[in-house]
């Protein structure tokens, strides 16, 4: 079957445009931190070092969103193409992105308080929870869908498709854990996360097919 | 007639513009979200759970922004060059994407407010509206001043014309009906709107003439 | 004399994060719409419309913002390199560009209030001059630095900087007569910046030398 | 040894990726300054001079940005690929970069303010020491990475080194100097950032290696 013109999208805008969608989300959050309001009185060595929740909250998300963006940086180089279904999963994993510093903000700044701090917990590994979701069904979409590049060794696909479910079903027990134990599950949906910092396998192609470039 | 050098500009540009401000106003209702105060009195996840009006309004802003992406993103393929009044036509519809998000989060707001749930509706058809007609006079302004490619088939660009002038048209019905019944108007709006959803058809150019790339 | 590796920075990232910046610059100001909080009691309708100078305010940011744009877009056009002075310049004019956005705000907060009115003109139009004094070093930086395209008619450039520079003239008056009279000098303002609204004069190449691409 | 598919990731999207994250981070201090609120009592020529530290705050902050951009801007040719190393130091030299606007706030609002002023002096050296150690860690992992351009003249190298680490010890002198003399450390720190103003040395290549493009 050629490639009729417009039946495919090129990857190149789209990601272009994630690009774009991580670069605001990740740099936003500075706008949240408060400036101290002391009108004259002295304190404020002490004021600043009151806000180290938000300074927190600011490095987590930069964190989170960064580990995301090392992968998507990465898997832009196996798409070979966009379909609709893809963008609009692409949207939905965007949405997310841009969420997950509101949960993250809520978590640092209550990181101390400890009356509220099962509730923010829980908040948090819940947002994990949907982004790592996202990410997935994102993924799935785009091999459903036949974004992916087709000279991609299939055991490659497999493991990843078998490692993103494998990271969301831990998410998805984070979650449920941290009904019981609020900060069991924020440990064990921090580690999931935090495994992410390795740097992304390579792709591997299959034999006698060139990767790209 | 040759092209002169500097007549057209070229679309690159413009599309890399329009995506950034396209992904600057899908992130930015994220900072609206307002963070709970606290202050050590328990209750965060009451607190939390009564911000659903929130996380609707930024869930519907950028499902919208997001449908407009899709289509512009896809229109992308379909202009050859951008003259000054296109150009003008394009911003003023980057003005309206941008602002969308106002009325969005003035109708989540007060979704659950039955004292200002009408006025909240209408407000939000009106934008909705007001996007629409910017994206119609964006198109029309490419097709008269020459920006379409001509190798598209006439009856493909006929049919986009039908299609945006007659969304256009409900919307200004859903506007009207607003005015009786804010719920249906905006019933009908929102109809309209998640029509977009679907994929956008693919160009279709002149027998013998080859798509772009 | 050869282009050796590194004297000269190319334009086209340049281009790329001015381009940013202006996609920034011109979406920012929705987040200052603030929305009415009503808090169950009627009268959202009355609110919304109360809240015009702040939809002036941002319509007319867009205006101004999107009227530069059109012109550094042309203007990418135009450089064939882009030295260290150059980068310095565009910076500074940058700075300003996501600067205007505030007086523009003051103007608009304070066109009802006629105590307040004559301080709100002045600023806005002390705020046009400035950015267009910016535009102006930033011209004159790329052409003594040599970062003009070489194969421009001088006879083009000429007109340019006698252009730019009777602009800069005017806006200095307006400001001078705004301290006269503040609306006088707004409307004298006014009238330059939408003079720049029609279209941007097409590059003119010497004889014999062919334009970009 | 061949370049396997996949091993080296091209620098190209992270460029684009780090110039993103700056025009934001220069962009956003603007929605800080504050409008005064005067509802219709006279007084906003006072109220809009009141604000300098404001302006001053926004001045310095694009200041600052601006120098890292230039720097970044000229570092972008030299860089061959980027690692997984590489790619993780350069989103911690973003987070400071977008951290960097909240310490210079603090200054500018504080440098009035006699009881406040040293604290928020020692803040802000602190924040340009975490910077100049971030952009100091990033070009080191570059370095020890590999992602460097090998075809670059090992003195050069050396020479950049030695820079980045002399003004990294310098703005530890300066912080250490700030505790005791808040207003030295600062004048010490300011100096070290305006030396940067002046053009980067251009890349020098090996003897019969050609720079790039």
């Amino acid at each position: 079957m050629p490639d009729t013109p417009g039946t495919s999208r090129d990857t190149k805008r789209m990601e272009a445009f994630s690009d774009a969608v991580f670069a605001i989300a990740i740099t936003l959050p500075i706008v949240e931190i408060e400036m101290p309001q002391l009108h004259g009185t002295p304190g404020l060595g002490a004021e600043l070092a009151r806000l180290w929740p938000s300074y927190l909250g600011y490095l987590l998300s930069f964190l989170v969103i960064g580990i995301y963006w090392t992968h998507h940086h990465f898997s832009g180089k196996i798409y070979a193409r966009a379909d609709h279904g893809f963008l609009l999963a692409t949207l939905v994993f965007l949405m997310m992105i841009a969420f997950i510093a509101f949960p993250t903000r809520v978590l640092a700044e209550h990181i101390a308080d400890a009356a509220n701090r099962p509730a923010a917990a829980r908040f948090y590994v819940l947002g994990l929870l949907l982004t790592a979701l996202a990410w997935l069904v994102k993924w799935l979409s785009g091999l459903w869908g036949g974004s992916l590049d087709e000279r991609l060794d299939p055991a490659y696909v497999r493991r990843l498709t078998w490692q993103y479910s494998v990271s969301t079903g831990v998410y998805v027990a984070a979650a449920l854990l941290s009904l019981a134990s609020p900060l069991a599950g924020l440990a064990l949906a921090a580690a999931v996360t935090l495994y992410y910092l390795r740097r992304p396998p390579d792709p591997v192609y299959r034999a006698g097919r060139e990767g790209p470039e």
